[in-house]
């Protein structure tokens, strides 16, 4: 029998139904990419993206010059821009925002690679270390009240184009799914004294039959609420609400991490499709005890569907203890 | 330069970003649908589906035999079932509840025919009634809490079957989004001590810039803080909070509305996949003088990604007013 489950953060349920899984199909898709020889991410072609932001360098080369191994710029065609202010007014019965605020591009790596977690760990590091770092100088601008850090990998996921790359957006408002995600926690917290991250890792690690990932300073567990087959978020175990705060050699546990699980997960779905969105405390928000960082990953086996548009309830074909249990036979 | 707009009744931001229409994209994808001469929906194959819960014939033939005009069915591969009972319940940290509710197909014609408002006219009226006739019938369980009726059109909008159907999912909860826009539509009420969704249509039809129909009982608009490009509703003129308590005369303003608006999106997008989602208040409410059924038809031109995945707030490349400008050069 299907079951109901409702995500203990942010009160919202999903449906896990197996029996969904097995509806024939009437559509066979074919998605082909280019040989991108012409990627505008790709060492020397500096000038096809606007100047560097933020650039990791072996030598001390200038800025939008061959001979980096990472960059960030910004997006060429942004969902928010830097100019201007955020100048919220009403329109009639409305309420508008000029588009304020800052969408930028991570280029992984100078070649291309189209997926991160094939990088060596020490690149991978590097990455989190720029989002890091990106974060930091953000939040000197005070007008900008939070930064979404995410990847879209693969078509199905909305990527446009192949060549390894994350993205950040920072709004001068607090988006409304932050917004609840951090009021569960402070609820929960106000009942309870303790972070209800930190305890949702001790119980799943008692429960043991949803942790997909576990080593000192990083886990990875299937999420009892998941939306999605396959749903994976990666946590600190120490308790830290702000990502900018997770000190180098943490960051390098979670690049160990990343990669495991996503090697597993690529086994396991065939190099799916998926986005990463990192959860993280609002910008200008001081050290919260009640809110904690984390990855969260979905993979993108399934179009989103009319019960999900008009519901904001997910129905997920595979319980997230059958999906540990098969990450789980995976050695990487 | 884009803009943040707020949705009036959910505090849902959305980005619009005309720039972001321009990216280049490295995917190429092709879909291709089988010939289904073996569709379980199509007149003679009865006997491929569970058996039917409701049906319009001509004639007075038995039940699941051939001659229908439509038909609704359980759905072979359902998200809830209406087997046990509700039972909420705790596990450890966590809220569970067993998948109790109902999940029917209604299908809309008995012949191989894949658009719904490629249908004649009273067709698509007997559809809108049977959508009528499920809920004045499930009402009457009153552990169910909501229906909901939504279409998945095309293979981007989540369909698996390519024969004309709409699916009715009832759930024993509302569903979070359903109570978040009945509150928001409550504060409204509280403050204004009217419809939010009248004042809407009210001031719509005087800034005459995102109205995309209008007759005497139906209008369409492109709603101020649109989520995709072409994002329209159909909403009646008359307050009914209700879908089931809409008159039958009205329902036929409704297909009307329904098939022009339909014929101006596919005209102006091609024939895209699209999501049609019915809003009406929860089934075991009374009259509610706060809240008004309407239509939301989403064309999935694009898929969801990580920003939206990590936020609730969508980036639309489209304005609604540059939308509306484009259905309303269509002449249907």
């Amino acid at each position: 029998m299907p079951e109901l489950r409702k995500d203990l953060i942010t009160d919202r349920w999903v449906i896990i139904s197996t029996e969904r899984g097995q509806r024939p199909n009437d559509y066979t898709t074919v998605i082909t990419s280019k040989n991108n020889a012409a990627s505008p991410f790709i060492n020397g072609n500096e000038h096809m993206t606007p100047p560097e932001i933020y650039a990791i360098r072996e030598n001390d080369k200038s800025a939008n010059t061959p001979g980096w191994k990472l960059r960030v710029v910004s997006n060429k065609y942004p969902a928010l821009t830097t100019e201007g202010e955020p100048g919220e007014r009403k329109e009639g019965m409305f309420v508008v925002c000029n588009g304020f605020g800052a969408h930028e591009v991570i280029i992984e790596t100078p070649e291309m690679t189209d997926r991160l977690e094939s990088l060596p760990v020490p690149t991978i590091v590097e990455v989190f270390k720029a989002f890091k770092q990106r974060f930091l100088s953000l939040k000197e601008d005070d007008r900008l009240k939070y930064v979404l850090i995410f990847k879209n990998q693969g078509f199905a996921a909305g990527a446009s184009l192949q060549h390894s790359h994350s993205q950040l957006i920072a709004t001068p408002i607090i988006p409304k799914e932050v917004k609840e995600e951090i009021q569960g926690a402070r609820r929960y917290y106000d009942q309870h004294n303790c972070c209800i991250f930190c305890d949702l890792i001790t119980q799943e690690l008692k429960n043991d039959n949803r942790v997909v990932y576990e080593a000192t300073e990083m886990i990875a567990i299937e999420p009892f609420a998941a939306r999605v087959p396959f749903e994976t978020w990666i946590l600190p175990k120490t308790h830290v609400s702000h990502f900018e705060l997770t000190n180098d050699s943490h960051l390098e546990h979670l690049a160990v991490a990343f990669k495991v699980v996503m090697q597993k997960l690529n086994t396991a779905l065939q190099f799916p499709s998926y986005n990463f969105v990192l959860h993280t405390a609002p910008l200008q928000e001081t050290l919260m005890p009640d809110y904690h960082w984390h990855f969260e990953i979905l993979p993108r086996l399934a179009n989103v569907a009319g019960f999900e548009w008009g519901t904001g309830c997910y129905i997920n074909s595979t319980s997230p203890e059958e999906a540990a249990q098969s990450l789980n036979e995976i050695a990487v």
